[in-house]
């Protein structure tokens, strides 16, 4: 009998050429489904995700879907498949799903995390994990700018010219900024995220804390519903996917 | 005017060979060299470490000393050789040192750092960088094992037995374990290490954890002055050169 499991996974996306199966390069999807396709004895599983990532980026809580008529325990698939796949993917987690479980469609939230190091030399064990960022930045100007991000807005200016999705309006239900020393964190929560909505959201707040757009334009830029005016998009490899949320608004954001 | 200069580097293990040029191989003394050598316009500029690191050991404070004729000032020394260097070395400090500093008899103590994560399944982002030890280990039985290690000792137990030097008596001046979650992390300083001591200190104490070893054991174990009776070696990238201690006593362990 087929049922349908859900996948946590985590990834580390250095050595990606993205989430998604494409004609030329190493991705996630590709090695996931190449381990189930072993165990199936060669047979094809398609697995669904999330959503994709972008090559470099990183996945703390990617979650996935697949059916299989495989009579395996939750937890042995967690452990089958770790024993297969390579050592930049781990699956975390492994649960039986309702047939009606989509890993996108039946995601109402999703986390994401971006990494700053502002220190002159950076740091070696973080140059791939964390964007260097060797420059000068308020952070109060940053903070101040952050409030106006928050809620449901067009997210046009912030979303990649090359996006074809229509609806552009979208719901940023917290962004915080968390300084430790050098590095900074930050962690946004939304109801869905554009193409490089978060890289550009990022880009354009260290712009504001160099002083180069003033926190009280953020709205002003939101309006224009014009990418060329925001900020650079900041690099693939500072920024996580941490979470997606599934079920209840109450649960969700727990 | 020859000056002598000492740099304090970072370095990322895992693409290198070890620290020490070989005939094949990325080194760090290789890349050093390579660097210095540019600035020099082709001239070799040997450069000494305070002692080598082998495959996959990182360092967060490896110290080197070389001599140069050029007219730099010590900032920018670092600036240079950053822009030379490939990204998994950082040169963090750069300093005139009087001309009979040498960064290994000069110096008078180590620290190093191990770290060990004991989760099931492991982090993607520190399979580089930590030893994942996915058992159960009693923190009270490796606390307990600790403090036989201090003090003066015959560490012939604890080396490489291809160690090919002939007096084994080092000084440990502490030896702290530091828990949060599943990340251990051994922070061990002394007047100086011998091949593989500090690896086979944490793979004697992580047995210890196990209950293969008893605490009560390990000054037999110094006794025994037999590399056969102690622990497995722990793997390299779980290692990191944190700290050269130079100068009086009093400053060293600051």
């Amino acid at each position: 009998m087929m049922k349908r499991y859900k996948l946590t996974i985590s990834y580390d996306g250095t050595g990606f050429a993205g989430y998604q199966i494409q004609p030329a390069g190493r991705t996630v999807q590709g090695e996931i489904e190449r381990c189930l396709s072993v165990m199936h004895k060669g047979g094809t599983v398609p697995v669904s995700a999330s959503g994709r990532t972008d090559a470099g980026v990183h996945a703390r809580g990617q979650v996935l879907h697949f059916d299989s008529s495989l009579a395996i325990e939750p937890k042995r698939w967690i452990k089958a498949l770790n024993a297969l796949l390579p050592a930049d993917i781990r699956v975390l987690m492994a649960e039986e799903a309702e047939s009606g479980f989509h890993s996108r469609f039946s995601a109402e939230g999703k986390e994401y995390v971006y990494k700053v190091n502002t220190s002159l030399q950076g740091d070696v064990f973080q140059r791939n994990y964390t964007c260097h960022f060797p420059y000068v930045i308020n952070a109060d100007l940053v903070q101040d700018a952050i409030p106006h991000f928050l809620g449901t807005h067009d997210f046009t200016s912030f979303c990649s010219a090359r996006s074809e999705v229509e609806d552009k309006i979208r719901t940023i239900t917290s962004l915080d900024l968390d300084i430790d020393g050098d590095d900074w964190t930050f962690t946004i929560r939304g109801n869905g995220f554009l193409y490089n909505m978060v890289r550009i959201i990022i880009g354009t707040l260290l712009e504001v804390g160099q002083g180069k757009i003033a926190p009280a334009d953020i709205p002003v830029l939101l309006k224009a519903k014009d990418r060329t005016k925001t900020g650079k998009t900041a690099p693939a490899h500072g920024l996580y996917l941490n979470r997606v949320f599934y079920g209840q608004i109450e649960d969700k954001y727990s």
